[in-house]
């Protein structure tokens, strides 16, 4: 396969697109689009945020240390995008994009009611990388959409309907179709081998 | 919308599906495959991987502070499972799932072949989180598939065709189709405020 070389910048890879929630001391809410999100340990089980230094989102974390990570549908793509193209500090994102949020378990965490998928967090640690600040939070609470389990208790993740974003070409795509199935595809390789 | 608390766990967000590749001091390589991968930075421009501290991949990071994580293919999701099965202390995993490893540009990174995408590290620093470890490697090259890129040099996500990874569920999927474009979609809430 033949490749041509970027240079060092941001990838291509997949990431979740979401909406962080968090208020200010005043309980003003606010609500950024975040891509750079990810689990990094079941040992609490922790999430990390990175963001710019200069958002309020950021600043609401440091005041309250407490904040939620919203899955955003494929349906909120314009609200969620909204988020993302102004700042906190002018604009209120609720009359903007008309996202209402609920409080959640605990005190000072705000989750955004038509995410199907909420998770909030109590600020852990941080490491400052340049410009960004990964946030790391522990995950205290989740909220999942009821319609989205069957009796089993098994989700179907087309109820959630995940928005991916793709950082490096700015778009943002819905899931396809199921490939495989985890720590289990991969099982004919061994046995093929054994 | 009537929703469910699952208490604190791993989340269903999307993640992308990643081989990372590693070498010990013999130049056994490793191949490990992880969804708990993202950018965390542009200043420098930064990956974060996170990985459980006992798995070979993590000794081979640590002895020569350099590795590569390279875009699974929805086409090669039962080879990366494969490398999710089994250690790579027991198992050669190019024997395993014949995957191909190339040199990269820097001393001691390998490259999947098979990858459409990828990206070459310098370990930068870590974070402790329990049983985890958050590596965060500065990114200082990156391969793209050529015939990805139009004459723009816009490229077409459909060729690296990237697995998603869904965490909670133990899913693999693929991407569906292009819902909108990022930092531009939602102007049309902006310009009805306005």
């Amino acid at each position: 396969m033949k490749k041509r070389q970027l240079g060092p910048c941001v990838t291509f890879f997949p990431q979740p697109a979401t909406l962080i929630c968090t208020s200010d001391r005043q309980d003003k809410i606010n609500l950024m689009m975040a891509s750079w999100v990810g689990i990094v340990s079941k040992t609490p089980p922790t999430i990390a945020v990175s963001l710019h230094h200069d958002r309020q989102t950021y600043a609401n974390i440091m005041a309250g240390k407490v904040f939620s990570v919203n899955l955003v549908p494929a349906r909120l793509a314009v609200a969620a995008d909204a988020c993302g193209l102004v700042s906190g500090s002018v604009a209120d994102k609720h009359q903007l994009t008309g996202l209402e949020v609920v409080p959640g378990t605990v005190e000072g965490v705000f989750l955004v009611a038509d995410s199907p998928l909420n998770v909030e967090c109590r600020w852990l640690r941080e490491v400052e990388l340049g410009d960004y600040r990964l946030v790391m939070g522990e995950i205290v609470e989740i909220h999942a959409c009821e319609s989205a389990f069957d009796d089993n208790g098994q989700a179907d993740v087309r109820t959630f309907d995940p928005l991916v974003y793709l950082g490096g070409l700015r778009e943002y795509w819905s899931l396809g179709s199921k490939t495989a199935d985890a720590y289990s595809a991969g099982s004919v390789l061994l046995k093929k081998q054994a």
